[in-house]
């Protein structure tokens, strides 16, 4: 059968591509079985018991749409964070936000400046809307502020994203720089600060909630689904000035919630002592992949994130090896997707049984591939 | 603070509407409290105590991202339909699609056929996709196919929607009459038949799942939110051409779904049995809705959905009093937004004590209306 013939310019061209292939595609196509699941930087070390509480409590509830203002949790937000209700906006995961950021600035053609090897899902929005896509190398594994700016610049760039801290590399950036850098920009730029890891990054890097609060540029995007163990929830947030936050408004699906997703987001943040446990976990496991990587002849990069990137010392082809190898046992991790960072491989932390099964199946892949 | 001043020519002309107000935001503005949330056309039997199980059982999962190919649930539906798995596609809600499939087919300027009073929702994506809406008057409360056709026509459109059975009056056409609608569309029309209330409707109402599955031009989209009683989980679902369903793919948010939602889905899917006590009851709501009505001198219109709406016999101004005055009574309903529709106030199924209170209420409010 042929096409509806009447797509728009942009969605005819565009592929049926998925920013990334699920573990449980993975299983389906190889017919294999993920034992550990230490590839999407999720947390293995799940939600807190009061979360879980808290979603037990609201699914009898399901049958009401959730409030379409979101108001409760942006309530709860503001207070966290010592800002006002109007500076946070609310999304069905970064991953949403982020299609609503690019949709309101990307008009066909516009180019949009970001790191070659960053954040696939940006690139996807980003594509689908028709933009342009100006990349700038990694340097030392780092984003480049400098060379992002230059290439702003240049390009007279509607649109700048970087995460920090940095996806996949889990290297990171310092607040101070990061803020240098938002003020640097021209205001006819609108940066995407995506401060996914923000839970888990050493003191300094996420620069204080208000420091960039007064720039109509600036969005910050954050998410439950990383330290507080809830990808499956789909709930992100932007931090912006309130003009700013008030234009996700005009585009966004206001009955686009989970109603269990928002209590169980309500839940997990009132549990701070929670996160902290968490916290030290992912510390802990950060450490142990660490070690498994030195054990093998790896050298671990530095994280400030809940996953580390290794690099193996070789090739995209190699790295690509050890993928699937560890595939083979169980063992699902990812790889960044460009040279050069695609010499390393990137392990989510995970709970001591899957770190055991990562230090076990490692060496064997590593010996088959010789 | 200004605006962020480069923002699409089309999103910088958007006001910061929302397509319905949730009653929360009522609640808070009016300082009411909602007893009896009978408005917004869920269903307050609320979910199956299998659904409630499973959503149980897949919580503590919820670490993880939901399947972003969301296979089991397309397997599922599409046995459950007699369809392939390839033409089924998921979203967040009905409401989530309709984004989507305007996307798909709006450029700035080109007309969008549908009838005057109908989904709000969709008419916000028309708009927020820059399209031109075109609309037809309902005739005696139905959706007028033939008008609708004839503005197709006319304006050459690329896309037209309407509901069977029909929101926000609960009226329907005849199976037959929408499959000669679609088969009369020219190719290069889109046609958007939204059966969020198929479950509730008469037979011969919902064309077999397969009748128009040979059109690529033509998208059917179900919803978990009414009959099954899952609004608040966000799963909506597209039938469509298998080429038209993958269309889906190039521009969704594939990690988009709740976890937990989509173990919901599966479960109310399987649970057959309870979804047909509650069409029962459903039912026996609407004809207790009626009783009320005509007691109080209204005349309640048919109905193929889980509400009724109620001409109220005088002008918009009246109905909007008695849908005020209800709320003030703790008693949230809403009323369709257009003339000569606004005669009418729409009330939603609930519970025994949902409709006592309506019953008790109404009187009251009229009493004071005069």
């Amino acid at each position: 059968m042929s096409i509806f013939p009447r797509l728009t310019s942009i969605v005819r061209e565009l592929p049926a591509t998925v920013p990334f292939v699920g573990p449980e595609a993975i299983e389906r196509n190889r017919g294999l079985k993920v034992k550990a699941r230490i590839g999407a930087n999720e947390n293995g070390f799940g939600p807190a018991p009061s979360v879980l509480a808290a979603m037990a409590q609201a699914a009898p509830e399901t049958w009401k749409y959730a409030d379409p203002e979101n108001f409760e949790l942006r309530e709860a937000l503001a207070k966290h964070h010592g800002l006002s209700r109007d500076q946070i906006n609310i999304g069905a995961g970064i991953d949403g936000l982020l299609g609503e950021i690019v949709r309101m600035v990307i008009e066909p053609g516009l180019p949009v400046v970001t790191s070659l090897g960053a954040y696939p899902t940006f690139n996807y929005h980003v594509v689908g809307y028709g933009g342009r896509l100006v990349t700038v190398p990694y340097a030392n594994d780092r984003e480049d502020l400098g060379a992002l700016l230059d290439a702003v610049r240049r390009e007279d760039a509607p649109l700048v994203y970087f995460a920090n801290p940095d996806n996949p590399m889990g290297s990171w950036n310092d607040g101070k720089d990061v803020v240098d850098f938002a003020r640097a920009l021209p205001k006819t730029t609108l940066l995407v600060l995506d401060e996914a890891y923000g839970e888990t990054a050493p003191d300094g890097v996420i620069p204080p909630a208000d420091a960039l609060i007064d720039r109509p540029n600036v969005i910050r995007t954050r998410t439950f689904s990383k330290a507080y163990g809830l990808a499956g929830a789909r709930i992100g947030y932007v931090i912006a000035a309130a003009e700013t936050a008030a234009i996700f408004d005009r585009v966004r699906n206001h009955f686009g919630m989970s109603r269990v997703s928002v209590a169980a987001a309500l839940a997990a943040l009132a549990d701070q002592d929670y996160l902290a446990e968490v916290k030290a976990k992912i510390a802990a496991a950060r450490e142990r992949i660490g070690s498994i990587a030195v054990a093998n002849g790896f050298s671990p990069l530095p994280s400030a994130t809940n996953f580390v990137a290794i690099d193996c010392g070789r090739d995209g082809a190699y790295a690509k090896a050890i993928v699937d190898g560890l595939m083979e046992e169980g063992v699902f991790i990812r790889m960044p997707g460009v040279a050069p960072l695609n010499r390393c491989i990137r392990v989510s932390v995970g709970p001591q049984s899957d770190m055991d099964l990562l230090a076990e199946a490692l060496p064997k892949v590593l010996k088959k591939l010789g």
